[in-house]
């Protein structure tokens, strides 16, 4: 039966998980793909350290360097992370003739573009399947399963730790901080928590996911990017009152000039599935203009959702190695001459949207008809509104509203002048609503 | 450009939906795939007919031989339906050379076994993602994306009409029949709607997943079978007051001895995303022993969904043409030789579940004292009970309950004992619960 050799770089929690998968799942792998695999060399940080894996008859190294130039090595996981040292290995593995599998969404979110092409120039590929919503073949189905459509949107949780925070502020006395904290302990978010709760990791992913659904280059620069920290209890309440909840989405759109690629808060339909997507747990719709719209739910973290994307980069590799490098998926889905390096993608401002909107009035007579008046004034309706009183006194008034669809540039306009008003106390928060 | 010559049978919904793919999306496939359609012929069934879509240059025939034997094509699309005629074309299109894709799950259900080896004896390929869940990639998530797993079990809401009905009968006053009316009103229900309402379309379709995920021979002939016409308005009040939805879903399940596939309407948690999947659309839950649970959700039915499955077959088709017949994924994500065709399905009564019950009893004094200890006498303990009068009389009352997981073939034995009591009138209504 023919082998691939592997050559691992990473032995965390998913390179412990790919070699679980190998010992213990490689049989039923076998009747799959009639092909086998063995691990020649493994690179570790600390090779000192116990271990919960069988590592007899590989070698273990701590120059991950032994791995990419290894003359028996046929394919480079690159399980690693991080985007100086990874990239490096990646290349100089490329360039050493070996295909890549690799989880690792930041590097190919920054530096795909590059790698794509120095894969396609050594005839080598990259697959990344573990790099975007864990254990879901969300990019199989976007690469392949849905390739008779154009797609026209799509949005993801395809952050665990920030639906895990979001979903659990729902219950009683939760605030942001001390639900963070509690997903610290848990290990569920990391003790500096930015890249998950400012929504970098998120961006990162939705990075990838736009260029797989429309064929254009990777913009990771150009991804609009605004975390979950100033969300409130209220606002999760108040949501839930008008109808909807919020959730922190990656969210990929064609318009009418190009491309609108952003992370955000949104408050979403409770009608629709997305909305029930609570937890850890990781979801991607995607609306292909002949198949309408389709979701694809799962774990998007762990070792053994994560290491299952890995092994099925694997598997598909192994299955198709006797054949042209044409016959193939391309790295993007899309022939590498037909990838649009020119995409327009446009501005936050550009884009058109529902607001719901939070803040404190002076509890004054009539404020309310000025709030509604000076939104009228600028165009703009009010779909819900609500208004309550804080705490004992009754100075202050909390209003809560959401408008109907606007331009963001010119909302931004009608925003500034509401702030304005002798009336607001303060700043005024802002979620996006979408209704899809 | 690459070109692959395309001959389809059939021009009703799916084919007219996959001649508009290839009119309004072929640049884009052309993008992704560097290779291109044209079609040669299409066999309809009335020449006469006036159609919606343009056919311009194509050749019309009301022979479908002509189409499988046509020297020209590539590619044969079974897009007719049935499993007579469509068996004897497709067997002669294999024998003639030609790949197949097809959208029909009844001939891959009751056929696929002997069709699959006449196409590997002829070195063609035979794809059918379409035959299940409509748009939905779920064929490509358990060959390819899911093929680092033992599959464990999965559910499938994969009938949209029987979702419909169920879904609609949540409504006051809505109850099995007027729904089903409203449903073939619409469309969604054949005038005979015993392939829906029967669970025989979900059968076929449970058939396929179930060999995709085990590895094992197409075995209809097994699957357990039970539809929704006696599911009524007060069950699914019951269920949700008891914190469940009522789904008719198709389970594949790895059991002790072998394997489990029963279609049958199911209380299921109402804190499980599937729960939440209403109206006519399709959704799959898979669990695998690595990543655990995933679902795949989308439109099950519909031209343009329908013919997205089968244009991203012909894309799957196109792109590894040049490609030895083993780098191809085999027919059922297994190496032909692995195929288990001895595999051991389980009998109905084998497997243990828990039990809805709904039943009148003669309202006297002690009644539900006197069943709580018959079941307790078969070890069957209850976990939810509701009681409430019939009508304006005091003389029946009717008795909802849950029970604990047990063995089937036992607890039918307690329902005989059950339905001899003089309490009890009439028969028993019984309904399985699975908390996944």
């Amino acid at each position: 039966m023919k082998s691939l050799t592997l050559g691992i770089i990473g032995l965390g929690t998913v390179g412990g998980g790919l070699l679980t998968i190998l010992q213990r799942s490689l049989p039923e792998i076998e009747r799959r793909l009639g092909k086998t695999f063995n691990v020649e060399i493994i690179a570790v940080r600390d090779l000192s350290r116990a271990r919960d894996v069988d590592t007899d008859g590989i070698t273990l190294t701590d120059d991950p360097f032994e791995v990419v130039k290894h003359p028996k090595v046929d394919v480079v996981v690159e399980l690693m992370g991080g985007t100086t040292l990874a990239r490096d290995l990646v290349e100089q593995a490329i360039k050493a003739g070996k295909h890549i599998v690799t989880a690792n969404k930041a590097l190919i979110a920054l530096y795909g573009n590059g790698l794509f092409a120095l894969a396609q120039q050594h005839q080598v590929h990259i697959y990344y399947e573990a790099s975007v919503a864990g254990g879901i073949p969300v990019i199989k189905a976007l690469r392949e399963g849905l390739a008779a459509n154009e797609i026209q949107w799509l949005a993801g949780i395809i952050n665990g730790t920030g639906n895990y925070i979001l979903t659990e502020m729902k219950k009683p006395d939760a605030d942001f901080a001390s639900v963070l904290k509690t997903a610290q302990q848990l290990g569920y978010a990391e003790a500096d928590p930015t890249y998950d709760v400012e929504g970098i990791d998120a961006a990162h992913k939705l990075t990838i996911l736009a260029s797989l659904a429309f064929g254009i280059e990777l913009n990771f620069a150009q991804v609009y990017t605004e975390g979950i920290s100033n969300i409130t209890s209220d606002d999760i309440r108040f949501a839930n009152s008008f109808g909807y909840e919020i959730k922190h989405l990656g969210i990929a759109q064609r318009t009418e000039a190009g491309f609108s690629l952003r992370v955000h808060p949104t408050l979403v339909p409770k009608s629709l599935l997305i909305a029930d997507v609570n937890g850890v747990m990781n979801a991607v719709m995607v609306h292909g203009n002949h198949v309408g719209s389709t979701m694809y739910y799962g774990p998007g973290a762990g070792s053994g959702a994560t290491a299952s994307a890995v092994m099925a980069d694997l598997i598909d590799l192994a299955r198709a190695w006797e054949a042209p490098y044409a016959c193939h998926v391309p790295a993007l889905g899309y022939q590498a001459v037909a990838v649009d390096s020119n995409a327009k993608l446009e501005s936050i401002d550009a884009i058109d949207c529902a607001f719901y909107l939070r803040f404190l009035v002076k509890d004054h007579p009539g404020v309310l008809a000025r709030l509604s008046q000076t939104l009228a004034d600028c165009d703009i309706s009010i779909e819900h509104l609500h208004q309550e009183p804080v705490g004992e006194s009754a100075e202050y008034a909390l209003v809560v509203l959401t408008t109907n669809s606007v331009n963001e540039g010119r909302f931004n306009q009608a925003l500034a002048i509401l702030e304005g008003l002798d009336d607001v106390e303060g700043k005024i928060a802002k979620i996006r609503i979408s209704e899809f």
